[in-house]
């Protein structure tokens, strides 16, 4: 229990420790930050949280969230539609961008089929999926799950929703990482990096 | 560098990333977070912030924050004004509060004398606590600061200040935690903590 003396000061700490991961004693401290700086600095903050949360868009065709209707990748003429990769959240459309290596467009779940949690496929936007697809230009699907029994149970529904339809689906390959040690490595992950193995001459390419 | 694909998450993932501790990345997913809830949620945490800052007062008396010009310890007429807490910031108050042992008042410093920092006395309310005590109904005053070379430069000028006034000064002391063993405790508090014993009848009273 914190015996706060001022009223203002409890209010702002309490409502700062509903994020995650943030405690009590942390959001004190974050929360006292704010006085040492201008005011200017605290409306700033507020102003872009507000603005934010209230003007944010979600992607009309992939998902992702977007300042606009439809989001800067999906709009740029120089990526390659025929090409999806299904991630889970915005953050993995982040982790992508960053390496450079995608060039096509994503579709954004919004989560993971997880019975546990009450999310099944009809809480994730897996049916527009499935229109783009019917609609016939996409050629490859690439399933950049995270490796976990949700992400696989997701995989397979996906492939099960899709399989009538011509379109190839892939998943991200899986293996040891740049710069890892073998045997550190734990055994499903190096089982499977051995069972899918690339010709040599493919990894010179990246 | 992070690839954001809108403008407004940016914005609010660089606002939060200001804040001492929160990073890049656990400023998104905090950012993020807000998505996940209902936008009165946001605005409730920027209400209390932007309240908490531009409202929020100094104590008249003794410079702790409060919400009111006199705060609620100094404006209750059950607390003992002869004996004065100094102490660093205001969660130093809520620390002491917290133990229910005192029941004087404070006066918060707002920092130590720190010349690295370009703190010197001045920038503290040394001052202040000089006048409170040139009015003569103040019997005690407790050093309450942390055991470093900063604390202790500025107990030692508050000494300095007040050696000619008819009062008590006193340091909080210093020895082993309770529930700490003895031969993990580093040699100068074992140190302090045999200089300064105490009557084994006084350690039976807390």
């Amino acid at each position: 229990m914190m015996n706060f003396s001022s009223k203002l000061l409890e209010n702002a700490v309490n409502e700062m420790s509903q994020l995650p991961g943030i405690g009590k004693r942390t959001a004190l401290r974050l929360v006292l930050h704010l006085l040492k700086q201008s005011k200017d600095q605290t409306n700033y903050l507020a102003d872009a949280l507000q603005n934010f949360r209230n003007d944010i868009k979600l992607c009309n065709s992939c998902h992702n969230i977007s300042d606009v209707e439809v989001c800067e990748i999906c709009s740029n003429p120089n990526r390659n539609e025929e090409i999806i990769c299904v991630v889970e959240d915005i953050r993995d459309v982040m982790a992508i961008e960053n390496t450079a290596q995608f060039k096509g467009l994503y579709h954004v779940l919004g989560g993971k089929i997880s019975p546990i949690e009450g999310i099944g496929p009809h809480n994730l936007t897996i049916e527009s999926l499935v229109e783009k697809v019917k609609k016939g230009n996409v050629k490859e699907i690439i399933l950049a799950l995270s490796s976990t029994m949700e992400g696989d149970t997701t995989n397979f529904y996906i492939y099960r929703r899709l399989e009538d339809f011509d379109v190839n689906l892939s998943t991200i390959a899986r293996g040891i990482s740049v710069g890892d040690e073998l045997e550190y490595t734990d055994e499903v992950t190096l089982g499977r990096s051995i069972i899918n193995r690339v010709p040599f001459a493919n990894s010179l390419k990246s």
